[in-house]
């Protein structure tokens, strides 16, 4: 028996850990920090989940020059600059980084991430004074969630309290950077999950594993993967109570709930809907098309106008190329029967209650294919004007 | 040797061929017609490219269900409608169309092509009128051309003459329509060829699908792929006259041109742009990540913004999965060098030659990738505010 609340701000409610951030002028445009870090009182075991992206940034090749289930206790981040496609002079540049940094405190195997424009190299003298103003010891999670924002139009951050049998509690709590460029597979995001919790190194790579296949790697914005996409997890396990069904939960709903914010955060995006295929042949098949259906251009678009469209749903499913059938095929919006084989023009009254439900802010599509066992469930947005504008004018 | 020269107008150059349209009242906010013909005095032999979409559309049903190599001289199209996912009772509602149309006039195995709104049955009294109206001994390829267009800015027609030795010729022309939802695996679009060549059915065969994956099957506008693409080559053999070489490169010219401009009529669309891949593994992977970038939403409102930002390109590129290094990978935008390994960094002054190129109606992105010989050639076009506004306002 367990329970799981959920706290008032961020990763301050996580026992013996600190973080914050600073703007060392790389941001112009608010008041909000460019250099953020997180940083742990112990060593603590950290897990990762990298860009599938072949050109992986600077920061992750960094990384992965550390040897196998290293510890560290610091994490250094920026925006504004994605240290990517920088070649191995950017790699460098992050040990020049580390190498003043620690001539101003003392830190085990710190790690780096990075997001913003690709292509140019980090400004290491403009970073490197962070490291004067930079309160080492402060908890403000609000700031650090700030500090890592690109097109965010809103922080994300989250914390929950599990508490266990006979006292016992442990806390785990995150922040976020991601809006454009989702894809289920990964996404221009970066999370960072601290935890007390005394799990052990294992448990950590295979739940964070499998809750990033159900959360991030199931939301679409624009189909596009990034070369930064990071998630991490830190356990200082300084609680020193852990229970691994509460754990896995709690992991499973910070890392579901920061997905759907980054959805919701879409650049552009009003709605967010979710596409369960289900009656595929196989699972494989059933993403596939689910996956499609998130990612169509025609089937965002008509999201955008609010238009009882189903032709493009359909469409989709069967550009798709999974095993399909047009006497099988059964479509619900919400709980409204919008197609099947008896059912194929939208009469008036069904097509007044398919616009009701695609006036709400959220509502699900629901695609029984009726071939097999096979279903997915994967979530995307609507694509409006905001987001053309938004991403034609990013750079300038 | 041989001469191809463009004639004006379009299918009244062919021998024996006769077209037209007329507005049945299926198109309510144009004078142009909404069902339009092509007939031919003698029976042709035709060949057909269709949609890859699971769910194929009612006429490619028909069409299919006529013995190989079987003739024709009449296709019948219809606007407004796409009589897809109308299930068998869609693939009956043409034979009762034809039975009303052989009451009218005498045809041979009239093949049929729709285009416009998936799931509603045909108004098949009110297409019936059409054939009072219709002059079926007219040569009105104009009137054929407005008739088939959806979301087209503009018709497409083209015609050639293909001038051999000892005064022999023949004629190659072609009505087109397609903007949006055009993908390199088909688009929403229909083409009717016809040649009064007297190609054997063979080569038609064969000719078709490979000018197919030359043309029609390298364009992107929106990346998705419709239930009722359809290409038709009709070949009244009445010149006598045929030179493989000749009719192959008419052939693959006429539908090349067609297929750029559906490219520039794409929805919202204001650049053409090539993408080049080279240097791939394999030919494979050059189209895989030649498809990748003129479907990529990231690029397309790059090129919109008319951002020379090499990132989003080569992130592209990364994500598509292919073998590639950023060490060996080398962009230009037409002869501009925009990254490799030694100019990682725009300087102010390829930055603003990059501008000025991206400024162009039409510009080439050339990425070689330094891993083979593989390589592959795909076209596509930026993406607007006027495509979201088109496609969420389709229905309405």
């Amino acid at each position: 028996m367990y329970t799981i609340t959920p706290l008032e701000k961020g990763l301050e409610n996580v026992q013996g850990f600190y973080c914050g951030a600073t703007n060392v002028g790389m941001r112009t445009n608010s008041e909000d920090g460019d250099v953020a870090f997180i940083r742990s009182e112990v060593p603590s075991d950290i897990s990762a989940v990298f860009t599938q992206n072949k050109f992986q940034a600077a920061p992750i090749k960094h990384f992965q020059k550390y040897p196998k289930n290293f510890q560290t206790d610091f994490v250094l981040v920026n925006a504004k600059n994605a240290n990517a496609m920088t070649g191995e002079k950017g790699v460098e540049d992050i040990d020049t980084l580390i190498s003043k940094l620690t001539a101003k405190i003392d830190v085990l195997n710190p790690v780096m991430a990075s997001t913003g424009v690709i292509g140019y190299r980090l400004p290491l003298e403009k970073i490197a004074t962070a490291f004067d103003t930079l309160d080492f010891s402060g908890k403000n999670s609000d700031q650090a969630a700030r500090a890592i924002m690109t097109t965010d139009s809103f922080k994300k951050e989250l914390a929950y309290r599990v508490e266990l049998e006979n006292e016992e509690s442990f806390h785990i709590a995150a922040i976020c950077k991601g809006a454009g460029m989702i894809n289920p597979a990964m996404a221009t995001m970066l999370c960072f999950i601290a935890t007390d919790a005394a799990v052990p190194k294992e448990d950590m790579d295979a739940l964070l594993a499998g809750s990033t296949e159900r959360s991030f790697n199931r939301i679409s914005v624009d189909g596009d993967t990034s070369t930064n996409d990071t998630v991490l997890l830190l356990a200082n396990k300084t609680s020193g109570n852990y229970h691994k069904e509460a754990f896995k939960e709690a992991l499973e709903k910070i890392m579901f709930e920061l997905a759907m914010m980054i959805l919701k955060d879409g650049e552009g995006a009003n709605k967010l809907v979710t596409f369960e295929v289900t009656g595929a042949r196989t699972e494989e098949e059933a993403r596939t098309a689910s996956v499609a259906l998130s990612n169509s251009l025609l089937v965002k678009t008509a999201l955008f106008g609010e238009d009882p469209n189903w032709g493009r749903i359909a469409s989709t499913i069967g550009a798709s190329g999974i095993a399909c059938d047009d006497e099988k095929l059964v479509i619900h919006y919400d709980d409204l029967l919008i197609y099947d084989a008896a059912h194929r023009e939208l009469d008036k009254e069904r097509e007044k209650r398919a616009y009701e439900i695609m006036k709400q802010a959220s509502f699900k599509v629901t695609c029984d294919v009726g071939m097999g066992e096979g279903s997915y469930t994967s979530y995307g947005c609507d694509l409006s004007y905001e987001y053309v504008k938004i991403n034609a004018e990013y750079r300038t």
